[in-house]
């Protein structure tokens, strides 16, 4: 799953970049799904005094409502963005103002100065009202989503790579970076994507909760036995991860 | 998980029925989830113009708000109770109008036409407006939630056991019945919850980490495609627990 994120203050264009993304997207043929980070405290999806809210105050600690044509699971907190993209399957998820998953960014501003704000290693491209003024900004460039949308949803195609861990260098590093510096090597064309070691096919046959190590050969035997079976099941979904227990529940 | 259901038409005391339960369900500790079923065709959370609205309109296929203190996932399509059950791990949830769903079920109502209309094997309790009216039908309890809150959660206790699967009888029939004849026999006290051999079996599926029901037939493929492989391999001991992990090391 390939996950880019446009940030930008209010009014910089923001939700307008991602419709004209979203749709050049689809006319791609690819699946999109988004997240939109809502930065208002106040914020509440739900109707005071509806059933849903009604259950909420009562003290149930997730609430669901089931309409004809729609499905609403309301989570009465702020979870991780790496916990809501378990629920996503679509080839790319378009974040609107999350700054804190590690992703390539589009920003959107109106001035230089807002760039600046937002500018790091993972900036691949610069969009909203800022492009009547500019064609490029340090290297980066400034496409319009009106008239240029075919050329940003290019350079999508070309930069955003399938979506990163979020490990510390402590707990990994394999790849010789921790996986933000990964993530704008890749961008900058000085790594690959498949540098991730994590991502590189991994199963793991334990028992008695000791590795077994299985040469690629015997990897593969294994891997190909277990999916086989367990992708015709429901439930199953591709890249997400699977595990079988035998002996013990 | 213990699942059960509230059913009743619109002003017999759904709402209010549920509320006093997870009240006292959850001044009993235990931690308690729910679900709302929409019987309006033009159900929609969201406002027309919103971000997020604006996102779906413009080819989404899952979108996401993330607020400070909630986190909407707004599937656009009517998805199964199995796979909305699949985000919870609550110690009860209380589905509210949910009929397709394998769980004991009460009804709330003001006539006994409208207990006729809901009533089967399932219904292990009656509640809402009749309450004023009778204290028993047909051996099933009548019971107060505003007087009488603690003698229905006694009964919710005693009666509502671990969410049984949802197969027909030619998918799995292990037990002597399909799951839903299974259910009213555990009501009635003609069974017992470990009589359903899914629960059982010493092969587990998760996916993801949550667990992925499958029948008897299917245990065996994936049980026999397991074993197959590890049993050639050095490490392996018969009986032993054996785990495999895909997809994350």
């Amino acid at each position: 799953m390939k996950v880019f994120t446009v940030c930008g203050i209010t009014q910089s264009g923001k939700t307008t970049t991602i419709e004209n993304i979203i749709r050049e997207l689809k006319k791609r043929r690819y699946s999109v799904g988004s997240v939109k980070e809502i930065h208002f405290e106040a914020f509440a999806i739900d109707e005071k005094g509806s059933n849903t809210d009604r259950h909420r105050r009562a003290g149930s600690e997730l609430v669901t409502a089931r309409g004809y044509y729609e499905t609403d699971v309301l989570f009465p907190t702020r979870i991780s963005i790496e916990e809501i993209l378990r629920f996503y399957h679509q080839d790319y998820v378009v974040l609107e103002g999350v700054t804190d998953s590690n992703v390539p960014k589009i920003i959107t501003a109106h001035t230089i100065e807002e760039i600046e704000e937002r500018l790091d290693g993972r900036v691949f491209a610069i969009s909203g009202r800022i492009v009547n003024e500019i064609q490029e900004y340090k290297g980066i460039p400034v496409i319009s989503t009106i008239d240029e949308v075919t050329k940003l949803v290019d350079l999508i195609e070309e930069k955003v790579y399938e979506k990163l861990p979020e490990f510390p260098k402590e707990c990994c590093g394999a790849c010789g970076y921790d996986c933000i510096e990964l993530g704008i090597k890749i961008l900058k064309g000085e790594a690959k994507r498949e540098d991730c070691i994590i991502s590189q096919e991994a199963i793991e046959l334990l028992i008695d909760d000791k590795t077994i190590p299985m040469v690629p050969f015997v990897q593969n035997i294994l891997y190909n036995a277990v999916t086989a079976v367990v992708k015709e099941l429901e439930g199953y979904k591709k890249g997400h991860k699977i595990t079988v227990k035998i002996g013990e529940k």
